[in-house]
């Protein structure tokens, strides 16, 4: 009955440049809205990142202007590291180039998201991306580029010397979007950041009039963090072959001691008896079989420490609770956190902080707050782990309901944060991080529980304080008119000392 | 204060290949669980397009087994095209590359999905993948496939000439996984493939015992398909940059009439004068800001007819309402469907159904099937653009409420299908498409309601009417004792008689 068409499709290649410019919503450039703010925040987390690179106090620059209907400008400045004028190209006008792919907690990771802004700007109104750069040994370059979408590749339009007083760097990108619908959400991205990075700061001008100026909380730079060796536990086959690739003449022993944290000669020689393995066999001459085994055994074996966390940067309680304060109205705080723990041998922290106050919405839940290796997620919330974690807690338990504003900030640093999709926006599903998330919920739930009924406990107290007193200074009064005293002794003393013993309820 | 680190990143470019191993959540592959249903149903997706290719009614086999621990083969085979020997290891190892990237509705579109699976299976258990496939020309042949990571591309471990009796493929797939806890997700998305699919037949045995073998619903097969050119309103920079180099000689007239669907000598005339451009001058010659204002004015112009929906290819409606009652049990069902609209340039058509049976939860808002493309979303449904906008109608105003189980299945086809990730399992934000998931779903809210208000009017009517014959009964009762009559006549012609004018009210 069917008649049999011919093989007749042509099959082609994609560059990933095509790929995300034909799936750009994945990447957060679907619509106007969206593409406006998402093109401050990858030129912002740049910047961030490279301050951090640069050791310095972030200081960034962000200047939206309107130049036609719908047509904006975006140029945000940093004092960062700068670009080296002969990366320049590639880092801007490639996709899935950069220098993020170390082990180590960094904003952006994928050499995707400016890239992505550009090409969002170059397909709206055929502008090229402007590049004003310094490195401290540079005197600064100019540049205009384009990207070649098809073949993922930068066309430099312009390049010159061009003088700049200080390292860093300057992107202006000339875009298609809806200023009005994205400018409260990035000007609450803004604020956010702060929090998450609070010796940074942040200043934001549209069309020449100062929108926001903030940050700067902290005066402590975070300890600068180092890229860490893969974790046995994280390997599967693809990285061990690589590793046994550069280590070909090493001994197994030596493979293992100088490839993975977490492991020195006595764990090496511990492992290698368990797996019943010569030490001093040539890695290069095991086989394929062999290899595979080596690889599931180091998944699994349970001798080794959890993963370091020197290549982690949390932002700490003193300085996460003093941001907060800064930016919102707050009335209680309180930090935890949770970790070192791993995923699939990559190590991850939590920290968060619960907070009460007037600023954030009044609801049954607490507001939630997310940021991810310092960067606030503010889109696709509802599907993301962490506010599911949220939803599962019993928050009724712990006194929380309409008439106490409570938020919640969590923070997830890890060397590597399972993100749903390009554009960054929510976490995908990781048993361990949601097992983390709910325990360091449920902890600041109980602090907040407890600090409730501390709160009613003493509003109970200081009622009964001042009946007491009341009582003691009828009874004083009384016994110094007996005692024909005219100046009525003061009872408040005795009273405060009678209350200072810890009630026993 | 800060002292100036040198710039010391080392910049690196990685392939798409590599990039997708390293965020594979994003295409799917996050954890085990949802591995192991991405694994199916990427390749029961490629089978599906391939029966389609081949205009036949698709036969699909998927056999699972456990073979260790946590371990265990996917194998899908299908009665398709087959691919070309030569195109095989290009087809399976490569990610990007495709046939697919032609403007018409397909189920895959990213030549990414089966090598993600592929790939999820050589890092987890160091298998290669299998490939059994023939064509109408080749005898079949056998492969065994890895991805090279690193350079994103195929390593043909093994390969002969395999005699297979019919076209068709055979794909089979080791890897780690979680078979039962994706056990359900799996025989649900297959049953809701025969929904979408209804002309297609699916068998699936998890270790030789058949857990599912449905389908086969409709015996139509889908009118086919075409591409189509792109229409003009679908046209910014990049593409008319890339429509001009494959014209160069034409003259701009003849370029827009060649190069777009909806615009022939009469429409390119009345567009051009208005733009005030000579038909004659030969594209080539345009210089890059007048093919910049071509490109706006393309998007622009009100003058072009809706893009056609050739590309497309819906279920239809009697398909749909009879692979819904195949699949469940269903009271009611009824039928609507929307556009051609457009977004960006791309066709789409919305149909929808919403029925009520007792298969269904019991929910204050209707259930909701998600389709796109023919293909179930079972994933992520919380926070995608349907789920929303289904929670956007007051259902109670349709007289829906938790007594009354009620679904509403969804499909939208595109040429293009704006999915928020890779993993393709909920749709990124796009006002044309919510506003007429919209409209779409609160025809079927009218519908179901008046559905409701007739059910209930005539359980009013059928109680009436049984009072009725009971009087008319008993007047007849007495009638034939007064007229000495033996035989009392039967009155129930008279009472259906009476009921059979319509009510006024």
């Amino acid at each position: 009955m069917s008649h049999q068409k011919s093989f007749n499709a042509s099959f082609e290649s994609i560059s990933p440049a095509e790929f995300f410019y034909r799936n750009r919503q994945m990447a957060g450039f679907g619509n106007p809205t969206q593409a406006v703010y998402s093109t401050v925040r990858e030129l912002v987390e740049n910047s961030l990142d490279s301050c951090e690179d640069a050791q310095t106090y972030p200081i960034l620059d962000i200047e939206i202007k309107n130049v036609g209907p719908d047509t904006i400008t975006v140029t945000v400045s940093d004092n960062g590291t700068g670009v080296p004028p002969e990366q320049v190209p590639l880092a801007f006008g490639r996709v899935l180039y950069g220098s993020k792919y170390s082990q180590q907690q960094k904003r952006g990771t994928f050499g995707l998201g400016v890239t992505m802004a550009i090409l969002y700007g170059q397909i709206t109104t055929d502008s090229p991306v402007i590049i004003h750069s310094k490195t401290y040994k540079s005197k600064g370059h100019l540049y205009k580029i384009f990207v070649d979408v098809k073949n993922n590749r930068p066309l430099v339009e312009y390049e010159e010397e061009h003088h700049r007083d200080e390292t860093g760097t300057t992107v202006t990108i000339k875009l298609k979007g809806d200023l009005k619908r994205s400018q409260e959400r990035i000007i609450e991205y803004l604020r956010l950041s702060t929090v998450s990075t609070p010796h940074a700061k942040l200043t934001l001008r549209i069309d020449e009039e100062i929108q926001l100026d903030l940050g700067g909380w902290s005066d402590t730079l975070p300890s600068p963090i180092r890229p860490s060796k893969p974790h046995p536990r994280s390997v599967d086959m693809e990285v061990l072959r690589r590793l046994v690739q550069n280590n070909e003449k090493r001994s197994l022993d030596d493979f293992l001691c100088s490839s993975f944290q977490k492991i020195g000669p006595k764990t090496s020689t511990r492992f290698l008896r368990f797996m019943n393995l010569n030490p001093n066999c040539i890695v290069s001459e095991l086989n394929r079989d062999e290899l595979s085994q080596l690889a599931n055994a180091l998944r699994k074996y349970d001798g080794f420490e959890r993963p370091d966390s020197k290549c982690l940067s949390i932002i700490g309680k003193n300085e996460l609770l003093n941001a907060i304060k800064s930016v919102f109205n707050v009335k209680i705080a309180e930090y935890a956190s949770h970790g070192v723990s791993e995923w699939q041998g990559n190590p991850f922290v939590i920290e968060a902080v619960v907070a009460m106050g007037d600023d954030f919405p009044r609801s049954d839940i607490p507001t939630l707050y997310r940021f991810a290796n310092r960067v606030p997620l503010l889109y696709d919330s509802t599907d993301g782990v962490l506010t599911r974690t949220l939803k599962r807690v019993n928050w009724s338990r712990y006194g929380i309901n309409k008439s106490e504003p409570v938020a919640i900030f969590l923070h997830l640093c890890s060397s590597k944060i399972p993100f749903k999709a390009a554009g960054k926006q929510s976490l995908a599903s990781v048993s361990e991080i949601e097992q983390a998330a709910y325990q360091i919920i449920k902890e600041l739930g109980r602090k907040l529980g407890k600090i409730n009924s501390r709160y009613r406990r003493s509003a109970r107290e200081s009622k009964k304080m001042r009946e007491f007193s009341k009582s003691f200074r009828q009874i004083a009064r009384f016994s110094a008119a007996l005692a024909d005293i005219d100046e009525v002794p003061s009872v408040d003393n005795l009273v405060k000392k009678l209350f200072e013993v810890e009630p026993d309820e």
